[in-house]
């Protein structure tokens, strides 16, 4: 089973990360040595994927940390203390500020800050420490993706297809994916279920990467548009759908892709079982309900747009949500690497 | 208030269509005169909406018939009688089988195919009475578009936000449109709502074609991508919903374009009223429910790629149906150009 390598460090300790945007028409890669580079490609979604996103964001930080150490290293010695933890602080400012709503983003950054801060006290040396912590959060994130996988194979009927939506995949996560992984765990057992992936505009993550990314490793898929999923959910071949997460409030509410909701909505409509799969580390018990959730609002070339192709009159208003949420009461179960719960019990597992 | 002709007679008796292909980039118009130039016109979508597919192949029909007249004028007098009726039927056949989902294609063909059989009957001359034929369809669409624009009209609340879905507006129709026909009809008179508009993939008919008539016309409108219907209407500022009809079943199910049945699971989940509004030709009651009409399904690239550039993985499966079915349950009432009606007794219209 081939699946993309989003994400790796150089020999030299920089990032070396495939640029979604290309995909699928480009497999180019990049290498960024910067916070500033770092931020730039989240913003964009270069990188993408809250699970993603954090690993990116926690790589960003060792990079900028290595790079300090390494010219303190010529001079002054190993850069440790205060001037090393500055420089963490204006990494995690800067890599803070890139996108509001994924959780992972923030809890991976104050994860990085709260390592610098024991290095300092531990007088470890800032370089090193961080870039381990960071290797860290990848690592875990890919055996949580596991996890996650195996827990939620178990809820997919055998032949059955599956609904999806947006990319919760490989290139999304330091692993085989949260709404993606049972199906690759699956896959890898010979019984792949067959998946039905909506476009996902307005960025075409589900053609652009869900596609590229389940067909590359011989999953069946079939493609349609956003608008096709209730018709599509009508059919009746649709098993359960699988779904990823930027973020699950206290209550178990949950911001995903724009279209989610829908999605949820259409599949409640048949009585299709709801899957939202995701690491612990997207739940966020500080914010009770869905409606605290803070909703990122894109450019608005990206509706008006297709490609770089102007698709709308001119002038025309946009309203351009990157995220909606999913009440819990939509959501048949939570599936997270410490196990599969009611949405209403999600914040049991903070515990 | 500017509104676009989608068609017109040539001077010569030959068609004048808007490529609505091409818009919103480009304003180009091309003339037809054959009923082959006719069938790929509807077949690629430059001439589409149900009630102006009727009134192009009604005219596609006269251009046929008045094309044999006028060659028969020369030899053997006026072309009637058989001659003409199979100049007729063959142009019948090849029209009615450009698609299979809108009714009031087939509709106005059989009206065609009538008035031929009446002519070659009363020994009239073809050529003229079918051009007049298919000029009394026009001009009955536009007096439908303005009743169902009045009887619709008051459905709105004042200063109201509407919701809609694909072009059931003067691109779509021989006059004001169907489903926009009551917010021209109120912006006339000043008191015009602001509507949302879905973008309608995969051919974006709502962000190439209504957004561009709407703004055309001075009516506000804002887009948005079809995955963000729901959280729209969550928004709570969307009044009612208007969406047109290809085909309405004897017991009310609605098919239109394919997004509108996840549009009104979205209203009803909201408790938005959801209108259908379209002449009383859209309404066949030889189909008993949505589950007899034909859904056309059309090529896999319309989905994969759009205006040429590929955004899908090569290879991959695409479902592309250009229609869904809307269950009556969920349609609040049908306006046409003979009422306002629930949906359960829309066949009562057909007495």
């Amino acid at each position: 089973m081939q699946l993309p390598n989003p994400i790796s460090w150089t020999p030299a300790g920089a990032i070396r990360l495939l640029d979604q945007t290309l995909l699928p028409a480009e497999e180019r890669y990049l290498v960024l040595d910067s916070v500033d580079a770092v931020a730039e490609a989240i913003c964009t979604l270069r990188v993408r994927g809250a699970p993603l996103i954090g690993i990116a964001a926690a790589m960003g930080v060792a990079v900028a940390a290595l790079a300090a150490w390494r010219r303190g290293n010529g001079a002054a010695g190993p850069l440790g203390g205060m001037a090393g933890l500055e420089v963490v602080r204006q990494a995690v400012a800067t890599l803070g500020a890139t996108r509001p709503t994924a959780v992972n983003l923030h809890w991976a950054l104050r994860r990085m800050e709260r390592r610098a801060n024991r290095a300092v006290n531990l007088g470890e040396e800032m370089g090193p420490a961080l870039r381990a912590e960071a290797q860290a959060i990848w690592d875990e994130d890919r055996a949580m993706c596991d996890r996650i996988g195996a827990l939620g194979a178990p809820l997919i009927p055998a032949g059955a297809t599956v609904g999806t939506i947006c990319n919760a995949g490989a290139l999304a996560t330091g692993g085989i994916g949260t709404a993606l992984a049972p199906i690759y765990h699956l896959h890898r057992a010979g019984r792949s279920p067959r998946v039905v992936v909506p476009e996902t505009r307005p960025l075409l993550q589900g053609s652009r990467l869900t596609a590229w990314e389940l067909s590359r490793a011989g999953v069946d898929c079939t493609l349609i548009t956003d608008g096709m999923i209730a018709s599509r959910l009508r059919l009746g071949d649709v098993a359960c759908v699988l779904v990823g997460a930027d973020r699950i409030a206290g209550n178990g509410d949950v911001a995903n892709k724009i279209g989610t909701y829908g999605l949820a909505l259409a599949a409640k409509a048949h009585q299709v079982p709801f899957y939202v799969l995701a690491p612990t580390s997207t739940i966020d018990p500080a914010i009770p309900d869905g409606a605290a959730i803070p909703i990122e609002l894109r450019a608005p070339e990206e509706v008006a747009e297709w490609r770089g192709v102007r698709a709308a009159a001119d002038g025309v208003g946009v309203w351009n949500p990157a995220f909606d949420v999913t009440p819990a009461g939509l959501v048949t179960a939570i599936v997270t690497d410490r196990g599969v719960v009611p949405p209403g019990q999600i914040s049991r597992l903070m515990d």
